[in-house]
């Protein structure tokens, strides 16, 4: 019936022409065929749910009228058949756009140019806020058909649910389709309460498994579908409930992971599961559970059913990955790092307990690609793509562990580094959460040595006038991952630090604000406690977690850096906390991130997060990260001696002035030294500092 | 390396013949070569679970010395290697049976014969009892190897399970291997424990989805896995736990299905659920608890662990498939009697509640064939396979639903016959449960119409010196249903019915055994009042309700005739109560069954249940009984205008006399008739029974 060019080529070449735009397929076809038809003919990216048959209406299409001289057509306003009683129907219940058609009832019968509006393609493009990152095409693995089904029939017996299958391979394409026992249990009230005709939610496996029917409706369902993006953090679990026809977010929320109860870190919830036998099970529960709370909560913010909530993905690093699935991950405190599974994982979300949503939906877990470097790690990659830079991209996901990422079309190398905690407040004299009263930012004038801060909850200054009012409804708590930071980059930027990260004494730096603490000295950021307030301070011990963390994260982007033999890289991208919270100037200037062009770092905002809304909108994705992942270079951190190398030597804090004077206030300090022993010797002061 | 023929073809014509028995197969190796390696190569069915390191035994072969002229060759004494270590290591330990060597230790020399005893072979044949059944020939869909797995590797980094794949698919060619998340969370300390040395139990799905691990045990497993072939009737559940590596049945065990208490038959178990909401999942609980049950009673019995009980293979007729799988029956209950699903279905025994056995353990449910005719129906075709037979055979499955199948390599016919429960002692007036005290045999002299008995649990007949004292222990309880058929059947040749089914009086017969009950009479079969025991009797009621049983079970084998256009069949096989309990000659006299030669009607036993042992110790069976219900003629015996007109007919009692007189006593008998409606009013005389 079509025919796949131009009239030239066809036999038949006084059948009306159609070009469909923004695609620009074309074909002839007989007058009289359906508009869907001509655009499933020509593979043209046309939707339907009910296939045709006039109630689903999304198969929209807006017909152009006049001259189109670049196609080399003419439409006439009678191109279409009229407007006929079922576009009238639908128009009455449920409106149309103007010059809207509908693709299964308008049939062609002069040549017609055809536009296909976004929404009703069945691949769809994903809007998203950044300008910068690779477009997401909407081809979820759970899909939603219509099928009329046959009837059963004494003398030719089948089960009902092999005549929906059937209605789903004739009418749809689908086959070998299976179901679960309680789908089973639901079918036949279904079917008989839609008289024969039904919606089902299939799930298509990735892997090319038979589909699966997840959910089954009596008549058109018109409810939707939705996913859960999940990014299951040590610290926090963060969830998008996405839409799985257009990508949409409808609701976001985050969770702090229970388990923090067993431990802040990965490595000390291993030790508990090594001290507490059985300590894992725990975990697992107690992740699982909160999994489901936050589900509910995210159906309920979103005002959906939430067993219209048929898939999950989930990203996470290794550790999580083997407590969420009740894996003990004790093999994961020690060398060799052995996972128990790396692969990907596509399995019940009933058998991760996720109790609130389907209980046929389906889970897809992104694979690990290392011992340290998990699931999370994945989806950056699928994220940020460095498989398909042009130039030699540095990706850093900033958390409780980092995991880095450096590569460009030849070759991608991966590893995670333990940077601990402090980036995120903790284990800091004054750290605390970010949370309302937390300070986030920092300045401190490089002339007098006075601070000036913001704190979350309040968008002045704490110099600015109206600050302490606007202040008091939280109070000055503490000081957050993102404060701590900037603070000690300030630090040292006025002088305050010397190289080695040293805090001078009042007489030394020239200010009261450093005062002596033991043997060292501590630097006065906010001092409350006239007003029976908190006195929030820097610590020669929170310059040294701060150093520790940040050489770690140095140290594994400079063992990339070594095994791809390069000594700098073309761009960095920064992900997680990064970007988001932490600013890439203080990071540089503490030397967290190798040096590299201000308008070559850009921010990836939650990248994690991103890769598994990725996976979770568009089935191919996982193919691709499968494929990609095994051919990514694993570096292991903790037994390469040239990480403990870059380990020490990146323990100093390079820069006394300020790396990008442009963007504001211009310092250029004398070399500071406030210890005999002068820069660069971290060895030694590791080993005083546990003295 | 081997070479599939003789020397004449080989180009290395001086390498060693190697020649196997019983298959024959041969081929030259070069000197050296492991016996386990050439009959590999040469596909000769050789066992072995350790991959050839000497551990398991499994691949035991006799080599056999001297001159076999009928092959061509002279064996010498030294044509293979001498016995080694590891023989003599597994000599000293278990001890190997004189002659025998280890396939895989012992090395081709010069040219040699080689047996393989049956228990070396894996596809072994079960041995059967009966000598008319086809072979059952090994080859589980759950089966053990034995593998070596890489040690994990920093600098490789890859997961515990994918480094198992990767030895199951590079040592036994298993590829795509998969495993549930409990598997994974075993796996890391087995492997450890094993030393990398592992014992994995590895399910064959028999549509082609991926292997699955299923179990896993350090070193080399010596404890066996197990199979439970499960025959799930109305009445009675009945399980063999059958050893998966040479189908050998270890217990044998049956239970009163607990749905007894929801409803005598069929159909009232589904008027229950129509009258008790949720009634549906009461039966599915009590029928899945008492199979947990049922299943570690068996492993007690055999004295293994249930958790090496890796597979179930279930059948049942369609009213107990739905309530087993969870699927509310009242589809069933109505025409067109639709099945929610009629496939065969292989799932995890976990959704169906089986707690007792394997965690992991795979169930099997064989295909039902229609709405009347269930996965029961489908293992009696799998069993006596109809589609092989050269000749007419109707195989006849009575329980309370009756199972009939009719054809030949041509063409299969089946349906299903609502017999109801009378042939079971159920709706009987003296009626009782096959139990001890239960009168089983009959016989009635024509002459005196003295009858003689037996009941269960006592090896005399009535009149036998002896008998009461041993009878006394049960005492005379009542009559079972093989008794009922029996007595009915005697009745009628000894001239106390006539063809109707009407009982004479005691004037009309010529015994006082003969009495009156209201309108009609009764015969006394055993009179215990004196001693306080019961009266038993077959009253006028009785003998219409054997009628009705009766002349259902016949019409359904005469629909399927008329189906097939024959009006007689060339041999009967009588399945289930039959054969075993019930009399083949009285069923004959009763019109129960067509009417065939004697030496023509064999009995199958239970062959629903070994239909499921053929499934559970076969893969390939699972494959054949698939394909060929879907070939099978389905009949409707509810919608069949000529199976009530074969109802009515079949009423009567056709015989008068003994048909199989050569077999006992020779009896011909005036024809008898007591009342004037005569012969073959059947619609009248069950009017007569309403009122």
């Amino acid at each position: 019936m079509s025919e796949q060019d131009t009239q030239q080529d066809s036999p038949s070449g006084k059948d009306p022409l159609v070009i469909f735009t923004p695609s620009g397929k074309r074909g002839r076809f007989p007058a009289g065929t359906p508009v869907l038809q001509a655009a499933r003919s020509l593979g043209v990216d046309l939707d339907s749910v009910c296939g045709g048959r006039g109630i689903c209406s999304k198969c929209q299409i807006t017909p152009s009228y006049g001259d189109f001289s670049k196609h080399g057509v003419t439409v006439h306003p009678d191109a279409l058949s009229d407007w006929n009683k079922v576009e009238q129907r639908y128009e009455d219940k449920r409106g149309l756009k103007p010059g809207r058609r509908l693709g299964c009832q308008a049939q062609v019968l002069r040549d017609v140019v055809i536009d296909v509006p976004p929404e009703s393609q069945v691949h769809k493009q994903v809007i998203r806020k950044r300008a910068d990152t690779r477009e997401i095409i909407m081809d979820a693995a759970t899909r939603l058909y219509f099928v009329e089904v046959e009837e059963p029939d004494m003398h030719e017996p089948t089960g009902d649910f092999e005549r929906l299958a059937k209605a789903l391979e004739s009418q749809w394409g689908l086959t070998g389709v299976t179901a679960e026992l309680s789908l089973m249990a639901r079918l036949q009230p279904v079917l008989r309460k839609g008289g024969w005709k039904v919606s089902v939610a299939v799930h298509h496996d990735h892997t090319g498994a038979a589909p699966k029917v997840i959910e089954i409706w009596p008549g058109l369902h018109e409810g939707g579908l939705y996913g859960l993006a999940i990014d299951l953090g040590s610290t926090t679990i963060a969830a998008h409930l996405t839409d799985l026809e257009d990508g949409t977010v409808k609701a976001a929320s985050g969770v702090m992971n229970p388990q923090i109860r067993f431990g802040e870190d990965l490595m000390s919830r291993v030790s508990y599961v090594m001290m507490n036998p059985g300590g894992d099970k725990e975990m697992t529960q107690a992740v699982r559970e909160a999994l489901s709370v936050l589900a509910s909560e995210l159906a309920e913010e979103a005002g959906i059913d939430p067993s219209l909530i048929v898939e999950a993905v989930v990203v996470c690093n290794p550790v999580m990955h083997h407590l969420f699935l009740g894996i003990d991950p004790v093999e994961l405190g020690q060398a060799p790092f052995a996972l128990a599974t790396s692969s990907s994982l596509s399995l019940p979300t009933a058998e991760l307990d996720l109790t609130t949503i389907n209980p046929r939906a389906r889970a897809y877990i992104l694979p690990c690609i290392a011992g340290h470097v998990g699931a999370d790690a994945a989806a950056v990659a699928l994220s940020e793509a460095p498989e398909q830079s042009d130039d030699l991209v540095l990706i850093i996901d900033v958390g409780t562990n980092a995991e880095i990422l450096l590569g460009d079309r030849t070759r991608v190398l991966a590893c995670s580094s333990p940077t601990g905690p402090a980036f995120e407040g903790a284990q800091i004299s004054s750290g605390q959460r970010a949370a309302p009263g937390a300070i986030e930012r920092v300045e401190i004038n490089p002339e007098t040595k006075e601070p000036r801060f913001r704190i979350i909850g309040c968008e002045l200054w704490s110099d600015e006038a109206g600050f302490d009012a606007e202040a008091a409804a939280s109070g000055i708590t503490g000081i957050c991952g993102s404060g701590i930071i900037e603070a000690v980059a300030e630090m040292r930027m006025a002088g305050i630090l010397d190289g080695s990260g040293l805090i001078g004494s009042a007489e030394q730096v020239g200010t009261p604000r450093c005062i002596a603490e033991g043997r060292t000295h501590a630097y006065v950021l906010h001092d409350g406690s006239a007003e029976g307030g908190p006195l929030v301070t820097v610590t020669q011990g929170d310059i040294r977690a701060i150093q520790l963390a940040k050489s770690a994260l140095y140290a594994g982007a400079r063992l990339l850096m070594d095994e791809r033999g390069v000594d700098k890289v073309d761009r960095i991208v920064l992900a997680g906390a990064f970007g988001a919270h932490i600013s890439t100037k203080h990071a540089m200037v503490l030397g967290m991130i190798p040096d590299a062009p201000l308008d070559k770092v850009t921010s990836a905002g939650n990248a994690a997060g991103t890769g598994a809304r990725i996976a979770l909108c568009n089935i191919g994705a996982r193919r691709t990260i499968e494929a990609n992942v095994r051919k990514i270079t694993k570096v292991e951190t903790a037994i390469a001696p040239a990480f403990q190398a870059h380990f020490v030597a990146a323990n100093a804090l390079p820069h006394a002035t300020d790396p990008f004077p442009e963007l504001g206030k211009v310092v250029t300090l004398p070399k500071v030294s406030f210890n005999a022993g002068g820069e660069g010797g971290g060895r030694d002061r590791r080993r005083r500092r546990r003295g």
